[in-house]
């Protein structure tokens, strides 16, 4: 089997907390890993935020549905998965980012889910297991699959290290320089040509 | 997170190598895991079979594309991608039914490749793990995610035990008397009904 996992912002769709961020210009919102480092932390104090501006999820939600996948995005996905078992592993929320998967065709993606109270306010996270991206990833591989891995954030180092392939786009200069061992583009076409490339080599193997 | 895995033949689309059998008109090919319980010595015979009538790859393949899903099939199955994660499980082959995955609009599937010598000759199986449909739905279980598993027949019976809710979908009468811990139904609609009732049900958990 020929399996790829990808991330999802930064490679197919625009950062979607920054962008809900800009849309309600609450500038608290825009801080990523980057600037709070733990994930449960990050989640948290956005939750703080968003009671304290009283800015109910359906608002966040309804902003959501006009996020559009970056340019080519949904034709790449659509060729890939001609050919390979494509997921999207992804630190997103099902229920935010539900009308961004429907723009991309429904794919299989596993990520987490937010929780709405009664009041209609962000309570909390249902998430998916801990490092779920590394983790398949590896279960792909044990599932006798030939596995490529494509992000480009520090998020998605450990899943690039796990596949066969890892494949860093549209990454930062530090990450690129720091993980020289991992092919490295900016445009889908150049991603697409890679993984043909690597598809004919491993189809040639299944010739004895 | 809410998973499906759903098996393909029997489920999705009509028993495939029985329809192959019957178009190139040779009995023994529509032997199946209940004539033969081995998964791989049924394989066997099938290379044996096709290689003492000269059958190609290729001719099997163009056979493949003219199999069509079951009435319904491809609807239903958009219809739960669109709040499930969706995964077929099945043990067919990729390079053989790739044309019925298309007709399927490409769901993610996980099964076995045909590896197809220099003469174009089905030469052996590049086989997905034993036991995959069982260890995917384990896996996503420990995904957090809350798990359906779909199928008709014995080699599903694992998996379903696995899944927090097992569906036997157009299966045997004695499969059926067998288990009846599983759910049971012939249609789509009721199917359908079915998934849409408990993924409202899980989905009320999320609201703390």
């Amino acid at each position: 089997m020929h399996f790829i996992g990808i991330d999802l912002e930064g490679v197919l769709v625009p950062e979607i907390w920054q962008t809900l961020a800009k849309k309600i210009n609450i500038k608290e919102l825009e801080l990523t890993t980057k600037d709070i480092p733990n994930y449960q932390n990050l989640m948290k104090n956005r939750i703080k935020v968003l009671k304290r501006e009283n800015i109910k999820a359906k608002e966040l939600f309804e902003i959501a549905k006009n996020i559009n996948p970056y340019k080519g995005a949904e034709k790449f996905l659509s060729e890939i998965r001609k050919n390979h078992q494509v997921i999207i592993l992804s630190d997103t929320f099902f229920n935010l980012s539900r009308p961004i998967f429907k723009k991309l065709n429904f794919p299989t993606v596993f990520c987490h889910h937010l929780e709405v109270d009664k009041d209609g306010m962000i309570s909390g996270v249902n998430r998916c297991a801990t490092d779920h991206k590394k983790k398949v990833i590896r279960f792909m591989n044990n599932l006798s699959s030939n596995t490529i891995a494509i992000g480009d954030s520090y998020n998605d180092l450990a899943m690039l290290k796990e596949a066969n392939l890892g494949i860093l786009f549209k990454s930062t200069k530090e990450i690129i320089s720091k993980n020289p061992n991992f092919f490295n583009c900016e445009t889908y076409k150049v991603l697409l040509d890679t993984i043909n490339k690597n598809h004919k080599e491993w189809s040639n193997r299944y010739v004895k």
